[in-house]
């Protein structure tokens, strides 16, 4: 094992606007010899997210930025190949969390957590659902938003990993869903799979006369992954005494000059709604919380999700940029090496 | 008293930009008799607020615009000269709460309360501390933002009726307090009577470099007045799980085209930070529990207050601009008649 050769992305120049071939680099490299307490992690499926663009960045941004010459930071599900610590052993799968763009990831065994045996769940679930995505979406809203059975809740970048599931909580919870999403077939998965009460096509309708139709009693919830302009929209139509978690403005992330907020900032004085900045993250410590929950509903059937698989860890650069695109309908992973049988 | 002449300023016009003469047109009328639960209330004192602008717009704000035609709205001290209404008597002094603008108000008995008899406390303290503005700036700072000794405070428009209130308070709590006002000599009252660590002049200093010397740990309480490029500089320097309350936005009130809303509003999700919009409306409920903690704090000499007394009911419309202008230090207010000896 230790003579195979791992390979890693590592960020070579901080991109300019969109990110660029060059940017990063795959590197070759040994396997070192494992020290107490340490294990070797294979990476299964690398999780792509809007998030890693901001790593990239020079920014003061919730976590230090990835420095030039590291591996690019990312999290996933991993498989143990070899471990020097006692609560690991090969064949355990693990969330990697915070790791490395790496096929395999040398990591403190105490970091990391056995996935929940969860019997006929998908392993694929973990890294939706009941994954990071999936407990943002549930403590962003559930948290954050408090929603109340018949309030509506309009949630941007709806076919996402996030907007997917807060969509189909906020159902749960008994309130009218509106999904915003690029295309028609996100909105057909949004209203026909996933249950939305109405699916909005950005890329093909006007967003505000669209908000109006099917939110005749306003905006009480605004789940906000995108910013920009059709922030505006739903801002302009929030109601009184109404709540944003602010989870993502992934239409800024990649660019190159300041971005203005929303413009009728003011609104949210005049309807004195709650915007709040959360970062998953912070949820860390109340995770079981909300695992717990995700799998009682997800085992009940009442959580569709997508995978949008990329197969080639060579390939993990260029699909990031289908978050941007807007092209991956549910959460984007690359498969890196197959799932165990 | 019936044949007595009433005076009424009018909205004629909506003003676009700043107000303009001929926007507001002074009425005069008759006195007509009370019916049963009415009194008549004399102008004391009226209350000149930003927020009397916003209500000049057609806009879709927290209350009704005023109708072209119909008197002004405002608050003020007000003696009754009249009753027909058994909880009060001529001379009782009472607040108007939301009546005209007019040196007669005829209204409903039951929508007064006498104000607290409190004594050696002047009647301009119930236009101040003890008033809306006091009670605007208590459940700000206190309900929303949750001051915690240590952090520190930056508060906007710090020299006028709210800031001035905000930061006293949040020196009661332990908080170190940075004002931001305009030009030296409300400053110097900020630092020198009113307790203020530090003020900021922003017409004469560079606005962040002043935030970076005087917040050397950074911002963690933003209670927002003013919106625009002061509020950018503030955002870009909060810390994580900082708390902004969105009081006001004067800078914007007057703006006849589209106001972007922070360039940095990335930064609010980077930092986890709480803005929330509130009215201080809202919180009539809660007076008597805001009101009985300002009224003990402020016999016991805590906090210290002006008011800016413009005298003459016909100069109501001209001197609302002084606070556009930044010109007041303190409760900006016009003084309609005597107060009663």
């Amino acid at each position: 094992m230790v003579n195979e050769k791992n390979l890693t992305w590592v960020l070579r120049k901080r991109p300019v606007g969109d990110l660029q071939q060059g940017d990063l680099e795959l590197v070759e490299s040994a396997l070192t010899q494992l020290e107490d307490g340490q294990v070797r992690a294979k990476t299964i499926y690398l999780s792509l997210d809007p998030t890693n663009r901001i790593w990239m960045s020079d920014v003061d941004a919730y976590l230090p930025p990835v420095g030039i010459g590291d591996a690019m930071r990312g999290g996933g599900l991993s498989v143990i190949t070899e471990s020097r610590f006692d609560g690991l052993e090969p064949g355990d799968i693990v969330n990697t969390g915070l790791a490395g763009w790496a096929i395999y990831n040398t990591l403190p065994g105490a970091s990391l957590a056995k996935l929940p045996k969860l019997p006929g769940v998908p392993l694929t679930a973990f890294m939706g659902p009941l994954g990071a995505t999936g407990m943002t979406a549930y403590f962003g809203l559930m948290d954050i938003a408090k929603p109340k059975a018949g309030e509506t809740v309009v949630v941007s970048a709806a076919a996402g990993a996030v907007g997917s599931m807060v969509g189909q909580i906020a159902k749960i919870q008994g309130c009218r869903v509106v999904g915003i999403a690029g295309g028609a077939d996100k909105c057909r998965w949004l209203t026909e799979t996933a249950g939305f009460d109405a699916a909005i096509d950005y890329k093909n309708e006007d967003v505000g006369k669209a908000l109006d139709k099917h939110c005749p009693n306003g905006i009480d919830i605004n789940f906000e992954n995108v910013g920009g302009k059709i922030m505006d929209e739903v801002i302009a139509r929030l109601n009184d005494f109404s709540r944003m978690p602010l989870c993502g403005l992934i239409s800024t992330y990649n660019a190159t000059d300041p971005v203005p907020g929303p413009y009728n900032f003011s609104n949210l004085l005049m309807r004195r709604t709650l915007v709040k900045g959360f970062i998953v993250i912070d949820y860390f410590p109340r995770f079981p919380e909300g695992m717990q929950q995700m799998a009682q509903w997800f085992m009940e059937g009442k959580l569709k999700y997508e995978t949008d698989i990329v197969d080639g860890f060579e390939k993990a650069p260029a699909s990031l940029s289908r978050l941007f695109e807007g092209k991956n309908l549910g959460k984007l992973v690359v498969q890196v090496s197959p799932e165990p049988v």
